[in-house]
């Protein structure tokens, strides 16, 4: 905490006062252009009500390419170029039921917020009737495994409350969503269902990917809303529930999917290149409104923006959308591989993924003397929300390309106190954003990339 | 910019290290407490949708006051008692309408989102159909004085989107509500329409307290829906308009209200106070969730939580739901002259009343010496959200205690990009507010007095 406010001060030994006042107008004119033509809020209607959820290998996905491509064009690209690579198509194949069907020696018919896992497997034709095993985490069923054999094994493992950062309960809990399903095969069980990786106060159900270790059985996976869980976790403390479980997920061969490449050419340093991106791809369950057709088009506005002020940069940008973060990363990892086998290099790269709402800051992975520089613009980004720059950060679209260059890596850091209680879920829609806060976050974005571009 | 963090710097002349661990570790508690124990939020469920709006003078405010002294002294209170005062009893009395009737020679009947502004008087029976005469603003209106007579002047003044914090688009804005009015009444207008103050993507009508001038004759005055406003605006442009206007405002004869205040008994210096509150009133029109529900359950969660915690606080405490913000400030005007009567001494207050959002700090009003002691604790709560002291702030509901005290006061500041979206619209419901972010605003504020009540 001291040594963020220490950096705050060096602003000085950075910027000249002449410097600082040219910077300070241009991001006023950036902000002003963004809050009264900006585009993003008109362009995340079309990319989840005319497009919705899109998965990658989805016809929605490939809808959403060519609306990328468009709409880059439109925004003032000098080039946009569709860059291929091969994605998994999971398809979920359709309507998950879990439904409990006995509670002590009463038959019920109990129908619980459920969806399977993304990359998960169906159940058998005509679902799966089993006991439920109930645990709190690994640990208990380690110490109960002997109870697991023929079992729907249920993790409950909560979101900690106390965590100020609600993006901290989604890394704890993360890990009965991955490999929850292998690690009760292991013990036997037939399937897994886990309480969703969310605070919320509502019954949602929140899908997210997961992975089958090999060595097991690949039993179906499923999420359950919060208040579904409460209950079921309760009753099997009491007696005896057993659970039937029906989903449908499966692969298709692996498909062609594109990365979408907005490309601005550098005036001074044409073969250095900036990349700012989210990742077009979205789970199928709702629109990928937050996540993250926001930080597609803070994208595309930054371009929009820049073009309009007739800004032209020093270095070159790219404006990636990126094909499949959700389930395989196969958008980042082809993007990176291209950049390792071209002579141009990236010196910095950004990425918007968690969530269009009121931008706090940016997290910054990178050395001490490139945070402190870029802690010193704090004062000229403050005036539209960037209170603070952490000292980790990045997004998992960038991540490969970040590892290969070892270049600086930012992430838009957004209030998150709402992102986990949507995420994932059919509550993630056009509505759930707010105008003013998506903008804000494109303007802090814009900011950023001007100053990389001057600075760096 | 540079100030604020200078005065950061200062933590350690204010506090030891030892003083620093003891108080961190007491906020620690505070906020796991209100995390995991706290009853803001199913409060707010109770106020919202067990009673609903509550304007001064209505049952339902009768029915809220009820409802809050029962909670504090559930809550722990060491006493609770009832502060009457007059309050003005406005009635809406019907269901506004705005009709536009003709465009150009076409009859036409297209009804508009509107809403009669707080205190003014309705339409003579039946309503009034008369020209409209849009302007911008006053000037417009100057200048085009004499076309006013027996017409409906529509004040299309827009909030400016540019302004970061809406807040000074809503100051900018107000004259409109409160006076336009009287202004327009002045040229012989029949009656008076203005764009909702809000900056919204929606339609939704937005009323608020008007108030008239006894030179002029008291007209209709109502405020519609952005879209409604944008769209009338432009007919207005291309041909005469004729709009049918029709509402039902009217007061009967001022009533009991209340102010419930709970006090916590100080330990060492019980005839010192500290004033914590927010209102209990709300508009009509939706269930008062933001404004202001969650200042009022914030409020009674931090008596909550100190009573919980054991904490005795050195000071009295005044935890107050005002009786009559919205329209007649009687509430804190009462609470102020009972003050002043009193040998009791308060000496800070503090407000929430900008909504239930996720808190980024406070605005104080103090000398420069005080400002430097609570910026000093920025440290200690920036953990829980508060980044930034601003050096302005307070709320209207304290305001005449600490006019007449000239004691230091603070408002809660929680992102408010969304306020005026649903500030006074039928869309300020429970739904609206999130637990986390409601929660949160607690702990900043629980944060502040308690440290308020340690360093003071």
């Amino acid at each position: 905490m001291r040594k963020k406010i220490f950096f705050a001060f060096l602003l000085f030994p950075f910027l000249t006062r002449a410097q600082q006042a040219t910077d300070s107008t241009f991001l006023k004119q950036l902000a002003d252009n963004v809050l009264t033509q900006g585009q993003a809020y008109t362009l995340l209607h079309q990319l989840t009500k005319q497009i919705g959820g899109r998965l990658a290998g989805s016809p929605q996905f490939m809808q959403a390419v060519l609306w990328g491509e468009k709409v880059m064009k439109a925004a003032g690209a000098d080039s946009v170029y569709l860059q291929p690579c091969m994605v998994p198509h999971w398809v979920r194949g359709g309507k998950d039921k879990a439904v409990i069907t006995q509670m002590g020696n009463r038959k019920v018919q109990k129908s619980l917020s459920v969806t399977a896992l993304g990359n998960s497997l169906g159940t058998p034709k005509g679902g799966i009737t089993a006991s439920v095993l109930a645990v709190k985490n690994f640990e208990e069923l380690e110490a109960r495994k002997n109870e697991a054999k023929g079992k729907i094994v249920f993790f409950n493992y909560p979101f900690n409350p106390t965590y100020i950062v609600p993006g901290r309960a989604y890394g704890e809990t993360g890990v009965y969503r991955r490999n929850g399903a292998s690690i009760a095969a292991k013990y036997g069980a037939v399937g897994v269902v886990i309480r969703s990786l969310s605070g919320s106060t509502d019954n949602n159900a929140h899908t997210g990917v997961m992975a089958y270790n090999d060595s097991f059985p690949k039993i179906p996976a499923a999420a359950l809303g919060l208040i579904d869980a409460d209950s079921l976790y309760a009753w099997c403390q009491r007696m005896p529930v057993q659970l039937h479980l029906e989903t449908y997920g499966h692969f298709l061969p692996d498909t062609v999917g594109y990365n979408v490449v907005g490309v601005l050419r550098g005036t001074e340093l044409p073969h250095q290149y900036i990349t700012v991106g989210g990742h077009l791809d979205s789970w199928d369950e709702g629109e990928g409104a937050h996540d993250d057709g926001a930080g597609i088009v803070q994208t595309i506005e930054i371009l929009r923006a820049f073009k309009a002020l007739g800004y032209r940069p020093k270095h070159s940008m790219h404006f990636v959308l990126f094909a499949n973060e959700e389930n395989g990363m196969r958008g980042g990892n082809e993007y990176a591989r291209v950049a390792a086998q071209q002579s141009d290099e990236p010196i910095f790269a950004l990425e918007s993924d968690e969530g269009g709402f009121t931008p706090r800051g940016f997290g910054c992975s990178t050395n001490a003397e490139k945070l402190a520089l870029i802690r010193s613009w704090i004062p000229l980004l403050q005036p539209y929300g960037t209170d603070v720059i952490n000292a980790n950060g990045g997004g998992a679209d960038i991540g490969p390309l970040v590892r290969h260059f070892h270049i600086p890596a930012c992430g838009l850091m957004p209030d998150n106190q709402r992102y986990f209680d949507i995420h994932h879920t059919k509550a993630d829609v056009f509505e759930a954003v707010n105008k003013r806060e998506l903008l804000l976050g494109a303007i802090n974005m814009a900011g950023l990339v001007y100053l990389v571009d001057k600075y760096f």
